[in-house]
């Protein structure tokens, strides 16, 4: 223990405090991060959780999510929970239940049966949940998504916050006739959506920049759609000099409308995407400057939150998207 | 069950015997996979699942891997292993160790304590594992990895029989220079690349074609390799007519180099990829054609295999890998 609490430059009282989460402790969330790096890093991690599986006085904690365990999304949900799970002494017992009632329904009762000690309630993607009835009796939390009643603490991706980041990242480089191609059309309430262009629009009206309507599209979040949208944006006389995606398969899109077109990025053409995906965003040429969802971090935070027996636990819990520096933004070209 | 029954042509009672995994029950597989197709359409599924769940006699089932439960890769072993418990009246209980031992045997001991029926340990990627001995006492599959002491059943991708599908493919289309990228060296043991190159040169032997030494070439299975490598082989005066990728990231990068080089696929050069990567091979343009690794398949054999009681169940399972069609294949044009 004093190994962790010298990387992270902090007691062995606080490493402590942290490790057993123990209830009413102040300890703020930068140090607390500190203490958990160092405790990875320097994998004490393991006996710890060796320790606590061992001692037989391992508690789960339920992790029912419509998709998570097997979508190639948002698998580090999954891990981010396993990992504080196992930190303070628990196992997760995770079941999809594909946004079926009655499996879920009976997959509480299972769970309540094996004496859980809360469930965490996870969405593939982030939007507004009805949490079942039943798990009324029993400590929640709501992860990728929010609870639509605002009742139960939820942990989501700051999505205003991404889209202005990345809008923002693109003014700094000089542009200022900026699109956006959106994941989902004007009537949706998915909350992706709506932040990510509400978190453009700031930006642009921070910095004094007029967003023409022309400018905001709307798609569906594939490939074709930033194809055929990106390509309907390059046909104006006065085209965009960059593009804000909404996710990282519409940034690959723009892609390969501006190869269509004869045109490169980041030098006719910068693009910012969403998601940080990593099958997609390193490997596009070149390689893809975008937000990126935070999902282990928003896992831990809500087994942290399930775990603290504060009855005053925040019910909105944003959650902050870093910007993932690669090579799809350049400096605005100053006109001759 | 009648509907289940009539829909997949068979009796009630060969329903039932495929539900309730009758011991000693000789039911045909393609008859086995057409009734869990049916029950999987109509939705029956989800009745028994729940009534399964809630009746509290749910059993559970380990599910140890290395990094499934988190990877973007392999998340469809969870799911089948998910659906098959599900059917069968269990609970998945799964935990990933990331290799290290002390968590392993860590894990291990917790799942005893909860009485497990057996346990699936399952592997990121298909290798050759050693079961710890922890497992010894316990019923005991591995999946898409292969038991290196042969003692414990394994279910894992027949590597070999896709190389070869993969190859006559492009045979068939009338290509006769192929070459292929591997995805590892020459020196190692993981069966994917070597079962794989096995399966390449089968087909070229049966059909009586060269393998000149300077078409095979071996990389790391990224994109990079599969840049550097094909335009590596686009040096030639005599370049391949066909590649088959050893995985679709590979693929990728030849799609770029033969971009690069002014090349079209598939009208210059035809690809075939492995893995059918659901982020990669729909939206390369065109699409690609793969070969597809059957992980759900593979989980619902191997949880199968666990709750048979069959004291003779087959060590070696390798499980079928399907070609599938989209766009990057061409017939080979005729030399004028």
């Amino acid at each position: 223990m004093w190994q962790v609490a010298e990387r992270a430059g902090v007691s062995q009282a606080t490493v402590s405090l942290v490790l057993n989460n123990v209830p009413g402790s102040r300890v703020a969330d930068a140090t607390r991060t500190r203490v958990l790096d160092a405790v990875r890093e320097l994998g004490y991690r393991t006996n710890a959780f060796a320790k606590s599986l061992r001692s037989g006085e391992s508690g789960m904690i339920g992790f029912i999510s419509d998709e998570v365990a097997s979508a190639p999304f948002a698998g580090d949900l999954l891990k981010g929970a396993q990992l504080l799970a196992w930190e303070t002494g628990n196992v997760i017992l995770s079941v999809d239940t594909f946004r079926e009632p009655d499996l879920e329904a009976a997959a509480i009762d299972m769970m309540l049966s094996y004496r859980v000690r809360g469930v965490v309630y996870a969405s593939m993607y982030h939007r507004m949940v009805e949490v079942p009835k039943g798990l009324a009796g029993i400590p929640t939390v709501v992860v990728n998504a929010q609870d639509r009643s605002g009742e139960v603490p939820s942990v989501f991706p700051d999505e205003e916050l991404g889209g202005y980041t990345a809008t923002r990242h693109l003014i700094e480089a000089g542009h200022s006739r900026i699109a956006m191609i959106n994941i989902q059309d004007a009537t949706s309430d998915l909350p992706a959506g709506i932040g990510r262009l509400a978190g453009y629009r700031r930006a642009l009206v921070e910095a004094g920049i007029a967003a023409p309507s022309e400018l905001v599209r709307y798609g569906t979040g594939t490939v074709e759609d930033g194809l055929e949208i990106t390509t309907d944006l390059l046909r104006g006389t006065e085209h965009p000099t960059a593009i804000f995606c909404g996710n990282d398969r519409t940034a690959w899109g723009a892609y390969r409308a501006l190869e269509a077109a004869g045109l490169s990025v980041p030098d006719d053409c910068s693009i910012v995407g969403f998601d940080n995906h990593a099958m997609v965003a390193p490997y596009l040429d070149p390689g893809l400057t975008t937000i990126e969802l935070p999902y282990e971090r928003m896992a831990r935070k809500a087994v942290e939150l399930l775990l603290s027996n504060d009855l005053e636990r925040p019910r909105k819990n944003p959650v902050e998207c870093s910007l993932i520096h690669r090579g799809s933004v350049a400096k605005a070209k100053v006109p001759a």
